[in-house]
């Protein structure tokens, strides 16, 4: 079987100066490495055209406030939202969550109760249980899907909200959005998707998976750290409370009255991480550029090649389901998978190893930690080859 | 009056790549631009070194985890910190104050209070009346600083909390920050100082001082947007309960039941801004390399040039004290300060107009808006002369 024919390589490596001749990067799903548009864009922000936004009467600060504005209103297009407003700029996905449990979730009343899924990374469990809230928990199929079935059996009208992660950052496995928005919907419940691990692997379209809320961090879809977008209906942020007191998200503030700006400006609390927007703005041109569709392609055969390969060592378990999203899961037998990681390192391929955030997934595969390989438009068959070495290496060290 | 004999120019114009030649920025108040060195370091990071923190198995992880700690480290050593488990990484100032409304402030009972001042921004007001707490008001000297034998008069042991501005951001009126520890600590309250204009003009000891709480932003000390410092005491940060829920910030996660780490990570949800951390070392080890006692002088010479000035033009009125810490804001008599800001940025002069983010201080000095100059490294005698130039011509325009 031959890795060439197998993957449709992108051969983007070229475009990321941080990833040398040799060194397989498959960590893309804790981060992704930065083309050179998007450190060109962080570093003109910072060497030529840098200022404070919306606050400036002097015109660098009224051109910056345009181009952060910009980067607003390109996410949107990107994702298919109504309008720049449903837009609000956080640190990252988490954060997003964040805002909703403490914001959103605070209309709810007692008896009121959350549907998440056995494989959410903690980001969409802890903020609901900080919340104080009534959490169920969806089980997964067979090869690690959320159960769309069991969530129909289990949805009553006491549910409120369905919060499921689209693409697994373990399992790699793709929800289907659509049939948990109707099942949501149905029950009279919001759909909120954690986006993290899908807006890099595949085309997004808000409006067409008739979610309600959308998170996403930018530094996994090849942007900047500390800059991720929280999307929602504007009529629900319309209604939702302030969260984070402070600078730009007010109206007008006195000791005895303090009255607020409307969305988004009344979740952005303080002086933005302009940069951040900025180079975002320049990540999601860089992907959209390629196509998400050919990126999608791209990431499911590596999987599929992945897979495949690995399926023929003995002795190596895959998790997962086989068109998982740019994500394999595995386990080398009688191997922790932190010396997997290692052992691969030596080899100079980046892996990641461990509980992934998601211990009640590891719980319910029977396992504390998996070996996990991501993949990103910069990955190739070489890189597939370089893996199954490592592999082939540690077998025979462990053997 | 020589303009030349009166300042101490520290002549580092020529590290900041984004002023021009003949562009007078005296908007530093609201960020500050980026010396070479920040940018080269932010680069670096992501074209050379980068991976995710905390998590990897593989070296280039591991050594981003010792880079991003040792942000921590440096920014605890330049404030008197005790430890770096002291420094929580937030996105700003506002961020930080937030943070400790959201936790600390939560262990508050019916009938604490909290004393806040006139001038504080609203990042500093707007998150304690989110709260719900009961909020007294410190009132001003007649020169604009905050009256500290008005707060002893008015500080009594329900008081669990004084916030204070330690240098004020429209008048840069510096507070006696030792003397307000002790009036807080006398009736058991803790002291929060808001040192987003200190830490940029002035040495800042937080173990000297003796507060309890210390916030600032990166970007207003010459480094990256989008990364902040929360300084607290290690045994209230330890008493603190987790405030955002998500990865990084737990011990065990089930749904049955969460256990959070220890401090800060308890307080840094989410993969953070890694870039950013490291990028806010850099801008501490330059404004470190000048001199924080240099700087400081250099900007009250500056400060005290200005006000001479513009005092000897009549028809421009000032606020604030004359020993201000990099800051002038003033108005000139009968026309908006967004129209100075305008005509100032004709003749190349970049200054700030509006309410700057304190409403009640506005409120308190009669007017709606002050335009304001604000120093920093990068400044000399050449910008004053611009200002005036500028202010001549509005002056023209207007008469």
């Amino acid at each position: 079987m031959s890795v060439l024919t197998l993957t449709r390589p992108l051969d983007r490596v070229a475009d990321f100066p941080a990833i040398p001749e040799g060194w397989s990067y498959l960590d893309t799903g804790a981060t992704a490495q930065k083309p050179q548009v998007v450190i060109d864009s962080i570093t003109r922000a910072y060497a030529e055209t840098y200022a404070t936004v919306h606050r400036g009467v002097y015109s660098r600060s009224a051109d910056m406030t345009i181009a952060y504005e910009a980067a607003r209103q390109r996410i949107a297009d990107f994702i298919g939202a109504g309008s720049a407003d449903e837009i609000v700029f956080v640190r990252g996905a988490t954060e997003g969550i964040n805002l909703v449990a403490q914001t959103w979730a605070k209309s709810l009343k007692p008896g009121d109760r959350v549907l998440l899924s056995t494989l959410e990374h903690h980001s969409n469990i802890v903020p609901w249980q900080l919340a104080g809230l009534e959490i169920d928990v969806c089980p997964l199929t067979a090869d690690g899907r959320i159960d769309l079935d069991a969530a129909e059996a289990m949805l009553t009208e006491q549910h409120k909200l369905v919060a499921f992660g689209h693409v697994s950052n373990v399992l790699g496995s793709v929800l289907d959005a659509k049939r948990a928005a109707k099942l949501a919907h149905k029950v009279g419940a919001k759909l909120l998707l954690d986006g993290c691990q899908a807006v890099p692997r595949m085309a997004v379209d808000v409006a067409d998976l008739d979610c309600d809320f959308y998170v996403f961090s930018g530094h996994k879809l090849y942007g900047p750290t500390g800059i991720g977008v929280l999307w929602a209906r504007a009529e629900i942020l319309d209604a939702m409370p302030p969260w984070q007191g402070g600078g730009a998200m007010i109206d007008k503030v006195s000791f005895a009255r303090t009255t607020y700006a409307p969305p988004p400006a009344r979740f952005e609390a303080g002086t933005p991480h302009i940069v951040g927007a900025l180079g975002l703005h320049a990540a999601i041109d860089y992907v959209a550029d390629i196509g998400l569709d050919a990126i999608h392609a791209h990431e499911t055969a590596l999987v599929a090649q992945t897979r495949a390969v690995l399926r023929s060592l003995n002795s190596v378990h895959l998790y997962g389901p086989e068109d998982a999203a740019g994500i394999v899961s595995f386990n080398v037998e009688g191997v922790h998978p932190h010396d997997v990681g290692t052992i691969l390192d030596e080899e100079r391929v980046a892996i990641r190893a461990g509980h992934h955030c998601a211990q009640p997934l590891m719980a319910a595969l029977g396992v504390d930690a998996t070996a996990r390989a991501s993949f990103g438009v910069y990955n190739g068959p070489d890189d597939i080859s370089a893996l199954v070495r490592g592999i082939e290496r540690v077998r025979k060290l462990f053997g």
